[in-house]
């Protein structure tokens, strides 16, 4: 199968669901006139709970089916994939392999005021240790206090993006963070996105300061833009570029839960399903 | 892979993830002589968002794993399955199979004082309308509220099972049943039985009353027993059968989330990794 592509080579952006679709849409409002092809392993989503070696097996799967689309840059919109799998990525690809972790981190570094960044994402970015490493790679005295966030991805899902449900669980997982006095706050999930506001209002309302809050989704489409600038690679065109989006699975309620990511801007012709 | 099998054939259990776990925790105390194996497919966790057909095939896959481990009956502790893929496993299984709707069905039918009983379950789940076709069987005047409760699965493996996140989630979900005056209700999905204390309180506190609490996995150990005993296949031993426990992948923090839902009942050499 393979998406006609007839402007441009494609920007490819991956992840194990729908997440990801919180880059794809930054990407595009950052690089209107790019062609995105989007591919979600909703057939095995959440990666999150799987062990490294199948993370590995199943990101080089995607990579191979985005490969085929004859994109120039691969995304890894992935917050798992990319505290896993990034360098054995980059060894098998001959364009270049841009994570999620490492801009957010970046920004996150750019921006902390003090030098206490709080990150929170789900337990296995957390456990990864991969937001730590890449903050200490541009300032090893950085101080970073992390916290897994786990139910805030179900929340952004079903669409509890705010009200007393979500005050509630994100207090929880902020009282950590705000009782230890970080500066900045990274989210380190491609789904937080969606409840960021309702983060930002209680992070303002414990804190008792407004506290910069660096989304990774945001902070990725950024960097693309430098690293295709860089490499001669942008889209000469300024006409609007195409988002098509490949799924490994078709469930029922995909639409719905898509267009919650994407704010409604997915035609259902351009959502194609693929075996991988 | 071959689970030595000295004493007798075993009962066969499985579920696309943990929750299933419930399920074999009420067979072993209902039946504490019988050997359960035990099949996770945490690889490919959760169905609930999977499209039919692929449910059907991942379904096929567990059938066939469990087979090669010289079973005599196949509980699908699995609410997607059971809902999904139970007639197709029906005609491939030379032995009885039992899924977890229709003994959690019956006993809602035959416990309902006023003939109106709620389910909560995954959106999956209710989608298919499994419990109230189940229910109709045994008495079709009753009538059926059902509410997707999604948030409970995360609650349930976080282990946040009580305090003011659960209660809020819960009466949510339990307003629309209470409203229209349920006077039964069913837990339908392996993993709510972990918040079966919080539920009823919270029931109780809403309804002004005590109703009767259906917890499907009980209510399925409780009809595996006398399936057993009708055909003749009930284990005559009475030293205490073994629990083994497949898994086709083993997530770092895979016994922690195990112990959860067997009351820590499990050995670690019991836990078996298999591919399928």
């Amino acid at each position: 199968m393979k998406v006609s592509q007839n402007r441009t080579k494609a920007i490819g952006v991956f992840d194990s669901g729908l997440g990801g679709l919180t880059v794809a849409r930054a990407i595009r409002n950052q690089l209107p006139s790019e062609d995105i092809v989007f591919l979600g392993d909703i057939a095995r989503v959440p990666y999150g709970s799987r062990s490294s070696s199948t993370v590995c097996k199943y990101a080089q799967a995607c990579a191979k089916t985005l490969h085929e689309q004859n994109i120039k840059v691969l995304v890894v919109a992935c917050n798992t994939v990319s505290a896993v799998a990034l360098e054995l990525l980059r060894k098998n690809c001959n364009y270049p392999v841009l994570g999620v972790i490492e801009p957010g981190a970046r920004e996150g570094a750019n921006v902390t005021p003090g030098g206490h960044i709080g990150v929170i994402a789900t337990h296995r970015t957390v456990a990864s240790g991969g937001y730590e490493k890449a903050i200490k790679l541009v300032d090893s005295t950085i101080k970073i206090t992390s916290n897994p966030a786990p139910l805030l991805v179900p929340l952004a899902e079903e669409g509890w993006v705010d009200g007393e449900v979500a005050k509630l669980v994100i207090q929880r997982y902020l009282e950590p963070l705000v009782s230890v006095n970080i500066d900045t706050l990274i989210l380190g999930c491609t789904h937080y996105p969606l409840l960021r506001h309702t983060i930002e209002e209680q992070l303002e309302k414990m804190s008792g300061r407004q506290l910069p809050v660096v989304d990774s989704a945001l902070a990725t489409a950024k960097e693309l833009q430098l690293l295709l600038e860089k490499s001669g690679l942008s889209c000469q065109e300024d006409t609007k570029g195409s988002l098509t989006i490949l799924v490994t699975d078709m469930p029922e309620k995909f639409s719905e839960t898509a267009m919650r990511f994407l704010d409604g801007i997915i035609l259902k012709e351009n959502i194609i399903q693929v075996d991988i």
